[in-house]
């Protein structure tokens, strides 16, 4: 199935109409679908059994006059991003289990394909007020997660998130960074730098259109697709009013796996892991990438630093994908500006393909390069 | 019941025949008593059933021609110790949790009643090469029970052990080392006066008579009482071959809580505590003293600093316990040197038995000294 061009205008309307997590105007389009959800705001009209006010409807009516999904899709064209919906091959079904409160669609800047990107991710969070250990271990994790081949996915921000995407792709691996603004923006500011490496080499993704501007809620509600998309949540530093606190509650209400870094017990940064890990179901302590990957991933998968073969079959990737792939030996090895000549894309195109090879298990890295996996 | 002195006789016997932990030797015991197991080793018949070997019973047969009980007692008093055994009040029951690996009976060294000292205590046990962070964790544990009227429980040895009996003392509670050789003398050497002075203001205790000296199999065996003495182990640091983990095996073993101080996973000091926490049953993680109370204690005890009430009948105290609580006032508050000259005792009686009554739970300290409890 593939969204129709209608239905996708409209999921551009709706991902601007309602707030992030929005669960009655979830509850309206899993009633009546995209383009009637958004014919329904227009005229006011809603079914009666769906427990939403006028109130409610009023507030989503209220952006509808200052709304062009069109204008949208192009703005976002101009930066090379793009818009992924239900329907589409991109589009994340982990996704799905948020149910009403699911993202109307994902805005996407980076050239992964965002669904194989999470097939084999984790999420690495915790405070921005994050200390020289956090920091420590967050690139650690990191950096070992990548090198195993798994997508690191967090939320941009400074401290914990930082550091787990930095050490990721200081391992040329593939991260994720989800925010909670449009992804025509960088967010914090410090972190300019960091999110457009991103951009090339991984995904900026966010549920907010172009041009919207973050805010306490939106924070909040970034954590559940944080969640979601991942197989588990790694809380590596928190105090105990932290919102990777909030992020782990989200990951423990979808089934995904919850675990949490200890640290020194006189350190206020570890509480709200000490916390995690002595609740009546309490989190699992990790204390390396071999830990989480055992608990994220399937059993025995992902053990070794390189994991058995591909989670997707070959010809289900993007023709830029199969490229890159056609271009990595299956001796010798191959740095990636090699493979860039041989496939024909230029650098970051061939750096984020083959993270994104790598981590759907279709290649690996030897000190000689990267080579085929048998 | 009160044990016979022929019984006493037999059991100092054993406690030097047969090295800590010798369950045949145990058996033994409980098939013909005390005085009947020493009459089997001086003739060498044993109920054949028992599965004791000859070569084992030679192995007992070979110190007998050394061993003067009447000799070892004498030389306990010589210094003021005592040697208590099954039968006696003093006598912690706890250890006959143990089995046939209990201990024939206990020397000790030190004014406070050992069994009333540990109906309310916690060991506190990790690594010899602990770090400042550790140290730092164990003394502040130590003097966090102690100021809830706990008492610790621990090895004597360098590092966590010590750390943790040096908090209890300052904060002027009751702590107990159980040693791997004779009360009479101090190991580590680099712990004789941390240990003259447990000897003064708590107890210093071994199932060892004097004489004897610490070996790698005594300072094993050792952690069992350890473990059965009290009502649960904390592993406060320990790499993963540390003495402190067989401390936790055994505490399990014996349906003990077993509790593990998480640290930075950077640091191998903290590894053996991450594995107890990370085990099929795991250890629970405990950051502070209320945490560790909250685990071992009975329900809802001791998490105030000052615990509800005494745990003993007032007339079940030895005699100068009773001088000591009668000199103890009910307002105002009394220091230690006070509560000496009103009860008639020398100071460091005073301290031990106030300590003691404090852990009993009859006392309770201010920052005007200490008063009774209502």
């Amino acid at each position: 199935m593939n969204a129709t061009d209608e239905e996708r205008l409209a999921r551009v309307c709706l991902s601007r109409l309602g707030e992030p997590g929005d669960a009655p105007l979830g509850r309206l389009v899993a009633r009546v679908g995209a383009v009637g959800a958004v014919a329904s705001v227009r005229t006011g009209r809603v079914p009666p059994d769906l427990g939403i006010t006028e109130e409610k409807v009023g507030g989503w009516q209220i952006r509808l006059p200052k709304t062009d999904p069109e204008a949208l899709l192009f703005v976002c064209e101009q930066f090379g991003g793009r818009f992924v919906c239900p329907g589409n091959a991109e589009w994340p079904t982990t996704l799905d289990d948020l149910g009403a409160r699911a993202p109307h669609g994902i805005w996407i800047r980076g050239a992964a394909d965002l669904r194989h990107a999470c097939l084999r991710s984790v999420a690495l969070v915790g405070a921005r007020a994050a200390t020289p250990y956090g920091l420590r271990v967050a690139a650690d994790l990191g950096a070992e997660l990548a090198d195993r081949a798994w997508t690191v996915v967090s939320g941009g921000a400074l401290g914990i998130d930082a550091a787990g995407h930095r050490g990721a792709l200081a391992a040329d691996g593939l991260t994720v960074a989800v925010l909670a603004n449009g992804i025509d923006s960088y967010y914090p500011p410090r972190n300019a730098e960091l999110l457009a490496e991103i951009a090339r080499r991984g995904l900026l993704v966010s549920e907010l259109p172009p041009g919207e501007r973050p805010t306490q809620l939106r924070f909040i509600s970034r954590n559940r697709l944080i969640a979601a998309l991942t197989r588990g949540t790694v809380v590596v530093e928190a105090d105990l009013r932290s919102g990777a606190n909030i992020t782990a509650n989200d990951a423990r209400k979808l089934n995904r796996k919850v675990m949490a870094v200890p640290g020194p017990v006189t350190s206020v940064m570890s509480r709200g892991c000490h916390r995690l890990l002595r609740a009546d179901s309490p989190a699992t302590l990790v204390t390396s990438a071999p830990e989480i990957i055992e608990e994220a991933g399937l059993m025995g998968e992902g053990l070794e630093p390189q994991p058995r073969g591909p989670v997707l079959a070959r010809d289900s990737l993007d023709l830029e994908s199969r490229q890159v792939l056609d271009a990595v030996p299956l001796r010798g090895g191959s740095v990636p500006a090699q493979v860039a000549v041989t496939a024909g894309v230029d650098i970051n195109t061939a750096r984020s393909r083959i993270a994104l090879l790598s981590a759907l298990g279709f290649i690996q890295k030897s000190a000689a390069g990267w080579t085929l996996k048998r």
